[in-house]
């Protein structure tokens, strides 16, 4: 059954390799697709967890924006330009299938849909992976236009090497799951925006070292979503189970976990031999993430001993090339560029190294590695590969950011850093992290009228009126609890809450007057908090005010 | 292989849709259906995310009672009031497979199983949409009665649309993964129920404004968890892959991705319109929801361009009609009833504008939607679907939450509302949201003395007393560090810590006093802190109590 | 189709079970064991917000290092004692197979990466489940060299019940998806290193009542995690689909969900009876998990009401026993002991008890449990198993301990644990749970310079600079906003931030200073802020200092 059950290439020869795909192939594409897009979950909680804690709303709104735009994107032209069919096609770019959508009697329909979902997961995956680069600092407009052109960035290269007419494809570079189309572009596209944006600010003020993470066990969280994601990942690329394939998706699945588990120890190893015994988060989730990157290109190419030794020199690399770009001024919050960047030229090299020829797949036409007697052949062209990419990532994330600079300036305004993206992004104001001493050192040139308003997070603050009222009755008033419930209850009920009631009712004036006189008091306490108090627990009001307010209720 | 290897109703006639069903689409129906769970922890995590942070175990303790209780009674009688297979069936409600539990010499055994685990990741996800609307407010021993008897709510109307018996599906009416039978459902459940419950306390005291979100970070992961789920939701719901079904699944999974990015692309716009440039979470959370649950109804009857727009269309009416429900004094403290309700009706309708017929499927008994040349009797009887779900959801959830008030209160006690149910209903007490203040306010009326002895979380207080011992042997006596240390594990090791040896021990009588004095003053000690400082840092005491208690360690 | 398609041991005599799988089965095997990989984020969030927060990080850090160095031993030799194919096997422990890695020629070596990746995450959770046992008190070396040798403990008797060798199997005993071989043998383990380890500092000074959760949110994240990653474990215990495994691959999947029903609503009724009405979130949390533990064992041989039985039971067991560890001082933080030790136990029994025959598969060797007439042979065996692997765990689990003692302390130093290990062994400073009171405690015998100055949490102190540079040119100069911020972003751009400037830069030396000089202002400060505040909002500081340093900008 597995030897008749795939349309062979014999049987249908004008039938693109993408779409070559039976029911139980499909059955795996999109299972992995599914379980590949959980990987968005994995970036976002790494990446909020990474950056410091009155930005972490605003890396999630980031990575919601790449997978919204970004999809648009690939569906208007990203697809096309990595996998169209047309006869304009060039070594360089594809063209056709543009808004991918075949109609119900064409017999591919399926098949094209399944690739489509399947590419899918892995462009949104690509644009996600440079949003922790630009953590923190960037703009959150230039970064929705970022998110809506990066696909450009991503597809093009993706043809070079998945494509039937890209030249990489054409001289037999493999790259069977990304380390350098996803990865390495990525990475590249990473390094090129770190730069454009520069350091955050303050950031090199006391050396190298990195910043504190803002929730470390989300960012382990992150890591570990994605960890189980990237075997979707690289075990889905064998692009189906029929014929021999299932053997090398097996194969697939052991290898990324073999390599995680050099990079890993490799990594645990750096992180106590660097800091005398102690361990760091971010050497040990990005170590393992290098690792992930590296064995990606070849996934099912690879021995086991071969898999460890990959995965622990991607996880040093990427451990060892972190501080070099802080030291070159270069300032990734996650370390993107390292991860993703320096480890997936490394994955894109091994493959030329290590590469068995995995029979009777045509994965590498038939090569292998230089350890297996394939000889420099495949060597080089890997070479020209991460060359290739490395120049496309960088050259062409500077040119669409420079372009998107002269529409809407990519860098935020130092007040909005200083006082961080969730609050001026998204009105989410946090507590305990010198919001407040922000707000204060502004306060006088910045209108923060707005700002000062906002509640913090979790925090009910009509919870506080019905405070006063307890308080009120029963240390002046001498009520007893039951009484208490029962006016507030009341008070609730004749509609005090209800904006319905609220507009009808006759008291709509009296309470108007009430509530504008709240909310001024509300403003002068906000302002009135000092900085080295949390922000959110107003003191006690048990002012005259409050009496005369409840005179009505009563 | 594709086309023989399915059992078609025409080899077995008499076996109902529900289990004509072979190896693969089993494959496909329980690795769906183990995914669609997931979505529980994404309604968790958003759920929990959007409330104050007094409330947010609650709320996942609510999450977890709909698990257990709804699939209780899924079990009991709910798969049997919507797939029963009995000859009193009629077109409002099925009889019969109850306790579902087919004998190993059923030939179906394996395909009703499957077809129970499927149904039952639907019927649990129906259960939990409500639990958002519900937030804050309603009792939890209420909630455990609604969470138990609300399979009746969401099971007769499955039934009508997906049984063999159903009025709907006998009259065409279309549902494929349920915008109708799940999300209105729950959506208009949701309205009754915050409609029941009145609005939070203080909800509307400063206008219509949405409280802050608790942890925006967990409801934005909570939204991809769902989204995530959301693909084997929809895609799963071709319920199989032999025959035709795989390139509809497919599918499927493209169209569910491509109206999230029109709800994604136009819930981002609404809100940045809305907030002169920034952007709302809560819009972008609900808007991409909305479009979600607007193409679950026809997930593969559209093309791409007719999703981006269901989609899109789905996004706003959530959008618009969020503050419309506040406007009229209904709370729903995540948007369940816009999300679910407003969006749930028009990906019903939706089907009959724009539906294609999916031949070979017969999923929509050869119809069109108006847009394909289907003419009005597709958007006709889809109306009518609707209609029947908002009408049934509406009552019956009124008429049981109507009678679970009779028997328990379903509104929480004011004062348990101030305190927030984490804090009443769990003993979980965290800081600086509000709690110490309320239990100051209500100290004098309301016995708080359990409660006061709580810990915050995360806070170790057998550390204090180690602390003091340290800190009285340091300064006052100048030990070294190593004779402190000596002390301290000695004082472990001679079972000061150990429940059994402290029983058996002679100083069990003299230890026991030691720590009622520490209870007492530890006591005191949160009695004191005033409100606004965080509650969970006691000032070092080295009062002379310790130095006498140490004596006996010595 | 089903009947041939698989290679029924008939075929080929010589292929273990293990390997007799085809392309649906490979399909099973591999997407399962994906799924079961995700049970690891669920235990670490589950472990993380059980521990207190100071010791959040480095519980995620042990399930990390679980993964990496555990799985490495399993590549080594773990694999090898359970599934070794070599003449030298007895029923003890298998021998060959080291090392896994078939050439690319063998026939099986698509069934042979399957069942490694498959039996690997079997391995990973079952060591994972001990670190919960010994979280806040373990050395972290300690630990990792546990977690490198754990698989020792594992390996051996996951043979016996698994390996075509084991004694335990070759009598009869059954254990489809590891109540016994994954959970008893866990659970057992964790007694052992709770007891070698002894209670944590202060755990008992206040009775056996259990410490604060540290996060609850996340703790039923872990859950909800846990128990969907359950259904994969379960079903894909199955070992496939062809044939008619898909029958009991879907009974498997009801069933898990059937007995979680049960606990769970057992578990719910019993917290809130022994609470008067209130729920904790552990009982019910582990109350679930024990019932899962319960199912695993004979998770596709019971029907419907045995598994509501039995999950219901183990749920009991799991409630009650946690508080008899505590009694007996045996201080296991996440109650490991109980969910895992004490309900595998029940799990083991049960099969003996409720087991159908499975026919045709040859799971039972076609026995069956007394209650259905299958006399008392399969639960004498299994009661054997259950005696076999309890002794197995807790003896070698000592002794492994033990050795680990010798040669690094397993138990942490008091200093550190009362520091917490997030800051002692990861550099991580939480606010707001007592660090800085420890800190201050240990300040006159204990070297904390390296530890004062790191920064908390997601704090960015780089904004501290530029905020007194604002506070500074506004509050006494009168300069204007656009004023200030240009001096702060040409001071960025003069590479004020930039190392790499910094060094070039003549202005390298005096801004060395400066920051010197705030470096050792800014230790002051740490050092100066009352324990009673939060640690990371610095008061302002508009010294002359700061006037004098902003000189060379202007």
């Amino acid at each position: 059954m597995e030897a008749n059950g795939s349309m062979t290439p014999q049987n249908m020869t004008d039938v693109p390799w993408l779409y070559d795909v039976n029911l139980e192939d499909t059955n795996w594409i999109i299972t992995s697709a599914f379980m590949i897009f959980t990987m968005q979950t994995g970036f976002g909680m790494l990446e909020s967890g990474c950056v410091s804690i009155k930005n972490e709303v605003n890396i999630m709104m980031k990575n919601v924006v790449d997978i919204v735009l970004g999809g648009l994107t690939y569906w208007f032209f990203g697809y096309a330009m990595s996998f169209g069919r047309s006869p304009m096609n060039n070594g360089f770019i594809a063209f056709g299938d543009y808004f991918v959508d075949p109609p119900l009697d064409d017999k591919l329909k399926g098949a094209v849909y399944a690739a489509f979902i399947f590419q899918l997961s892995f462009a949104t995956t690509a644009t996600t992976i440079v949003s922790g680069a630009m953590a923190e600092r960037c703009n959150f407009k230039a970064y929705c236009i970022f998110s809506f052109l990066n696909t450009f960035i991503y597809c093009i290269p993706a043809g070079w090497i998945w494509g039937n007419h890209g030249f990489l494809r054409q001289m037999g570079a493999v790259d069977i799951a990304g380390s350098g189309a996803v990865h390495l572009i990525g990475g590249s596209s990473a390094v090129a925006c770190a730069i454009m944006l520069g350091p955050r600010l303050g950031r090199y003020d006391n050396g190298i070292k990195p910043l504190p993470l803002g929730n470390p066990v989300n960012a382990v969280m992150g890591l570990f979503v994605l960890w189980w994601g990237w075997l979707a990942f690289n075990s889905g690329s064998t692009y189906g189970l029929s014929g021999d394939k299932w053997h090398y998706a097996a194969r697939a699945a052991v290898m990324t976990m073999m390599a995680s588990f050099g990079g890993g120890t490799l990594s645990i190893l750096y992180s106590l031999i660097r800091l005398g015994g102690k361990l760091d988060a971010m050497d040990v989730i990005n170590g393992i993430l290098g690792s992930l990157v590296s064995i990606t290109g070849g996934c099912f190419l690879y021995k086991g001993w071969h898999s460890l030794l990959i995965g622990a020199i991607g996880a040093l690399l990427t451990c060892i090339s972190m501080p070099l770009f802080d030291m070159a001024g270069i300032d990734d919050p996650v370390g993107a560029s390292s991860v993703h960047g320096v480890s997936g030229i490394w994955g894109i090299i091994a493959i030329g190294i290590f590469a068995q020829n995995p029979y009777p797949l045509k994965t590498t036409s038939g090569r292998s590695g230089v350890l297996n007697g394939g000889g420099w052949y495949l060597l080089g062209v890997q070479s020209v590969a991460a060359v290739s990419l490395l120049t496309w990532g960088i050259c062409s994330s500077f040119v669409l950011l420079w372009c998107i600079n002269k529409i809407v300036t990519i860098r935020m305004k130092v007040q909005d850093e200083l006082l961080g993206a969730d609050l001026t992004e998204h009105f989410v104001r946090h507590g305990n992290v010198g919001v407040s001493r922000a707000l204060s050192a502004l306060r006088s040139v910045y209108d923060t009228s707005e700002i000062e308003k906002l509640e913090g997070v979790g925090y009910n603050p009509g919870h506080d009126l019905n405070l006063d009222i307890v308080k009120n009755l029963t240390t002046k008033k001498k009520y007893r609890l039951s009484q208490v419930l029962r006016i507030i209850t009341k008070n609730r009920k004749m509609g005090c809450n209800s904006p319905r009631s609220l507009i009808r009712s006759r008291k709509f004036k009296s309470k108007m007057n009430c509530s504008k006189a709240g909310d001024k008091k509300n403003g002068t306490q906000v302002n009135g908090i000092p900085d080295n108090k949390p922000g959110f627990i107003r003191p006690l009001s048990t002012t005259d005010t409050n009496v005369t307010h409840l005179a009505w209720v009563n």
